[in-house]
């Protein structure tokens, strides 16, 4: 049996319950998507009463299995206004683990006039607090006073201002193992949707005395020293380890398909000085707090996270990510590591996702809000998102919003949801996944662009994305993390005999395969039953009508054969 | 046969056509859609090289018939993403029939970085000059600076800044009789249409020798007086000859359906100090320039328009219609006619519609934006419309995406058009209209209030509601003024009558009324084709969740009876 804790925002009344069916084994995505198509109307106001939030640890959260507490977090989304399942790592899978909860869900809307509360969650009760002392304060402010209260080791999921205002682009920050709530489940604007429940945070106290319960230990033991032993062999997940995910500049530089100037070119002039070498080479040599290898949660083999350091050696910000430096670096034609950190930890203060404002901000430029490459200009602009200024408002909206607010045409974005640091007219397999993706725009789940031998031609990427679409999917399905993947693309059963060594529950590599494919079918169904149509999953025009500048490709990705990539 | 004048925005080449349906011989709305749904791509980027704008007159335009030189433009609206007609009164549907002209279309689409042209139609030819001069500058400005270099004789159609930028509230301003372009076809955003397409304006020159060959002269003699014995005689139109619109205050008021507050009341405290009696006395007592009756073309035997004079009895704003004093006035809780007047003569000059921008400050308001009822800051963001602020864009994007891009749930559109000044949950007829419309809140095409014996209940309303869309609909469908409709509501014979003496084209009422159903269910049709579903056919969640102050009604019509309302 599982637990799920249920929280009523409005009279604060906590009931756990107990589930035994497959997809709350197997937790993650598999059962946020589960919960948000069985509870959620899919055509109601994301921001009303109906829509919940629901957070859940996957299968092995909580067990000494590396890479395996991410935090799955579902509900409809306003910003893409569709399902919406978004993760991060951090250490709240991990307490929610130690409480024995695999879902806490969070239903029911104070009014807007509400004061703001806290969710806190203890060995002994959950309740309602008064969250009034850090309303309006940036999520770095936030950690701090969330640390004093509550201890440095308590599971932490807050919001920035962006959250408080609603903004469509807000994430949840959760805490990662220093008691810094700056593990983003970033992406659909679940942030706003907290917000609307006038929660400002939520608690998972580390007084947890749960331990896993293994049907056979030293099976487990075993299996679970064989992840580590795939992860250290591996190439992709090994690299990862030395420089991040940042050892993509120079792979998407190559390919001509590095997001620059809004979405108009694949490579930049001088993208090496953004690159995970130079990354590398600043970090080691400023020293200090600085760190080219660092885990997002306990226990990780693969370690792919940073801590990058200003001039003197401090913190600046903490990770720097791909996506980042491409949506907040290239895409803005911004060449310095220093701007990027800069961008990046004021979004996470603001409590942003940097792509979605990475992508809103290079729409503005080219509505000649400020000039590409401007550092000062730009870093201005992050600002004005932080101080929820008209201008950051509409920054904080998405590049959707903000290209209809700008009147621009080029918006790199499927269903509002920017998209992810992969040109889509160089890389038709990215493009497939993005254009069929439940979520909107989104890399993480079928990811192809290592596997392309002609990126710039359609041929074969449905099959190609679709293959992809259950490879990354398997991960998010049982809320391990998405770089696993590399060690077990071939074969699961790695990860499925750590499930039956736990719970003594047989799942074969293709009933497991079913799930994954379930979970697609029951998004896509959610995101009908929506309102959300065939014209929602394109690229605007101008990927069509204009070639990219250095591939001179155009998208040619037809609705049909979207379709099929979307049929499960 | 009836003649069309293509002209393509990239080249300038014009080419005339000729045509003879009954499309083109009734004009108006039937033409536009008909357009539209033929030529333009229902999926494309409103803002693209495919849609196009369609300028059409009406079956009897350039007659001597009373309110019969209505202009009906057409195209795929940026606020819906549907089909979209918006019609105006002045003298340039006028003007195109002494050219001979039905219809102007617009085509193709130059670069964002092309210069600005206007488009001169003389008798000799048609030509696009540079409009440079006119950029960046308030409607009345350019009013007066293309009277000056055309005269004020010809007919001019301009945008405002908002059109030149994309804004979504952007409407189409023309020339009125005394060359001032006032006469706003202003809904659905196709000003910014005009804008993507570079077109800064378009003339007619006075210059038409074309006059209307009659078949039977004095029969269309005979039954042009009998519209305007029927139009004196009735007792509705009659009354606006002397208030104008403005007399829908008190009556709104008695019925609860007065849009106040960000649409949450349907009375306002004070409501006098803003209707009709106030406004006739005040016109009359600082007299100049004030005019409580006044037309907006020739001929016309309603003259519901008005000149509204500032204290010193100069030109403050015409005219001044019902819906601005509502969308402008009671739902901002302003309660000062000088201050309506003002907010409408800004938003004259931005080139913005009242409505949608009315509903959209309301929805700032609520955010906190500034206080209800506070003139000054309100007049304040009013000129940040007009100096395109980042606060004006969101403004001036309409209320929808004012509504995301502050954070309020209670935002009053149907399909992102901002709902007219009849609170829906006091008039479920009128509710059927808005949730019913192709074109988006909308109320000239339905209007049922004056017909509804208990307004808050919605038992019959679809039955009205289709009753009065198809009577609604005639007018526009010949491009006649909509309160005639009023004359012929049981009887279109005298309109008819006047066709068959033009024309020599016998159209019974039957027939006719066929092609008002043929003309809704084409524009259904495109807006199924563009992705619109029955889940953009309702109110934000707020009308169904929470009662209206006054009427304490909620909003109870279904999906299946809005399908109902829409099935021709």
């Amino acid at each position: 049996m599982f637990s799920t804790l249920r929280i009523n925002t409005v009279t604060g009344k906590a009931v756990k319950e107990q589930y035994d069916s497959r997809e709350f084994l197997l937790g993650g995505r598999t059962l946020s998507s589960y919960l948000v198509s069985k509870e959620v109307p899919a055509d109601c106001d994301p921001f009303g009463k109906s829509n919940k939030l629901f957070f859940c640890n996957g299968a092995l959260a909580g067990t000494t299995v590396s890479s395996a507490n991410r935090l799955s977090v579902g509900g409809k989304s306003p910003l893409t206004g569709g399902i919406k399942e978004s993760n991060a790592g951090g250490i709240v899978g991990l307490r929610m683990a130690q409480h024995g909860l695999r879902c806490i869900i969070l239903e029911d809307m104070p009014s807007r006039d509400s004061s703001w509360k806290i969710v806190v969650i203890s060995k002994d009760k959950t309740e309602l607090i008064d969250g009034s002392f850090l309303v309006g304060k940036g999520v770095y402010e936030k950690s701090e006073l969330l640390n004093e209260k509550f201890g440095a080791k308590a599971g932490c999921i807050t919001i920035g201002p962006a959250g408080e205002n609603l903004l469509f682009a807000s994430g949840l920050a959760c805490s990662d193992p220093h008691g810094v709530c700056s593990r983003y489940a970033g992406r659909g604007g679940l942030g706003a949707v907290m917000g609307s429940k006038r929660i400002i945070a939520m608690v998972i106290m580390n007084d947890g005395e749960e331990k896993p319960q293994y049907t056979d230990q030293q099976a487990f033991r075993d299996a679970s020293k064989k992840i580590i032993n795939l992860l250290k062999e591996n190439p992709v997940s090994s690299l990862f380890t030395k420089y991040g995910t940042a050892a993509m500049v120079d792979i998407c530089q190559a390919v001509k398909v590095l997001p620059t100037r809004n979405f108009t070119s694949g490579t930049m002039v001088d993208a090496e000085k953004i690159n995970a070498q130079t990354m590398y080479d600043t970090i080691k040599a400023r020293g200090g707090a600085g760190l080219t290898q660092h885990a997002c949660m306990n226990p990780c083999a693969i370690q792919c996270s940073n801590v990058y350091p200003n001039e003197k050696g401090e913190l600046l910000c903490s990770p720097i990510e791909y996506e980042t430096m491409a949506l907040m670096g290239s895409n803005l034609c911004l060449k310095n590591l220093d701007t990027i950190a800069e961008m990046n930890r004021i979004a996470n203060d603001a409590g942003v996702d940097t792509l979605d404002v990475g992508a809103a901000i290079g729409v503005a430029l080219e509505a000649g809000v400020a000039e590409f490459g401007d550092d000062k200009a730009i870093i201005g602009l992050m600002n004005e998102v932080l101080d929820i200024t008209p201008m950051g408002r509409i920054l904080a909206s998405g590049c959707k919003v903000a290209a209809q607010v700008f009147g621009v045409q080029h918006a790199p974005h499927v269903l509002g949801q920017a998209l992810p640091a992969y040109e889509p007219r160089g890389t038709k397999g990215m493009a497939m996944t993005y254009l069929s993706s439940p979520m909107g725009g989104d890399h993480t789940f079928g990811f192809t662009l290592r596997d392309e031998e002609d990126p710039i031609t359609k041929e074969g990427k449905v099959a190609l994305s679709k293959k992809f679409q259950v490879i990354g999917s398997r991960m998010d399905a049982m809320g391990t993390c998405n770089f696993v993947r590399y060690s077990v693309r071939n074969d699961m059963s790695p990860l499925l005999n750590l499930i039956k060594a736990y719970y003594d529950v047989e799942i074969s590599s293709t009933e497991f395969d079913d799930f994954v494919k379930d979970t697609l079918r029951r998004e896509h169904q959610f995101n009908t039953d929506a309102g959300i149509t065939a014209a929602d999953h394109r690229l605007s025009e101008t990927f069509y009508s204009t070639p990219q500048k250095d591939t001179l490709e155009k998208m040619d990705i037809t609705d049909e054969e979207v379709a099929e990539a979307m049929r499960w």
